[in-house]
């Protein structure tokens, strides 16, 4: 038994190290924009960081592949063609091991991945949805359609920022 | 005068962008550990993010140079010589924007940058700090020595993980 639940540890880390080295990878499209998850999103550049309360409640990252991270930083609207903005996310979990040290609670840390959001920008085969496709993926599986229709309704009162809520972070 | 709020204005912006780049750079090395300003850490791979608050009221992103993220998704420890370890802070504050698109106060934003801090492996010339060197810097300039006399004895409690609280997020 002891043998068995070492073989399973074992299988377990191995897979966290192979999903931990460029961000879980699944060839499987996402539904109505036809999305896969980018290669190598999880070593993209920073492009900022958000907590959201509420039933997400986590702690996000916002990563750009390169035409997304020079745009931005150039201030260039609309993103070009080619732009790929990533958003991961963790459960927002309190560190006590900080807490700790800090002498109060005052730390919260990424805690479990959630779901990676993507989007694409592709002026032409996305026209009608402000030139993006939009994908979220959980475990490296596309979520279902209905997630998926609410995304350009919610980008909508960003048009002015061609649809991007999240702002560059120097 | 127009003229000249123009000027400031056009300079301003000029400095922003060149600041954005790669990271506000300055050839100023901190006190105590000598540490520079690492070129291009703005650009490093993301190890995971974190919302402190009571004082410090900060979003923070933790970044790594090549050596830093390869020995993190490899597990390796202690960190060979050379890791450099970057955590990027920002003010955090509350997103009216997001929040209107919610219908809720849920969403929180980084707002202007607070600090930088960077943790520097060198087991030899820094023996005596468990192989680091700790430096803070402000706009582009480092913080004086009290701040940093402050660093080591903080991480001494996470000796395990080689003195470095941030685990990697998958």
């Amino acid at each position: 038994m002891k043998r068995i639940a070492f073989f399973l540890v074992a299988v377990a880390s191995l897979a966290g190290v192979v999903a931990s080295t460029a961000g879980r990878v699944d060839d499987q499209a996402a539904p109505i924009f036809g999305v896969k998850i980018p290669a190598g999103y999880r070593d993209w550049k920073l492009i900022s960081v958000a907590h959201e309360e509420g039933n997400l409640n986590d702690l996000r990252a916002i990563l750009g592949n390169n035409i997304a991270v020079k745009a931005y930083r150039e201030g260039k609207l609309p993103f070009p063609d080619g732009t790929i903005i990533a958003r991961l996310a963790w459960n927002y979990v309190p560190s006590d091991e900080n807490n700790k040290v800090f002498g109060r609670q005052q730390s919260f840390i990424a805690g479990s991945p959630t779901n990676v959001q993507f989007m694409v920008k592709d002026s032409k085969k996305y026209a009608a949805t402000g030139g993006w496709g939009f994908a979220q993926f959980k475990d490296g599986k596309p979520d279902d359609k209905a997630d998926l229709k609410t995304c350009f309704p919610c980008h909508e009162p960003v048009k002015a920022r061609d649809f991007v809520f999240t702002r560059y972070a120097p």
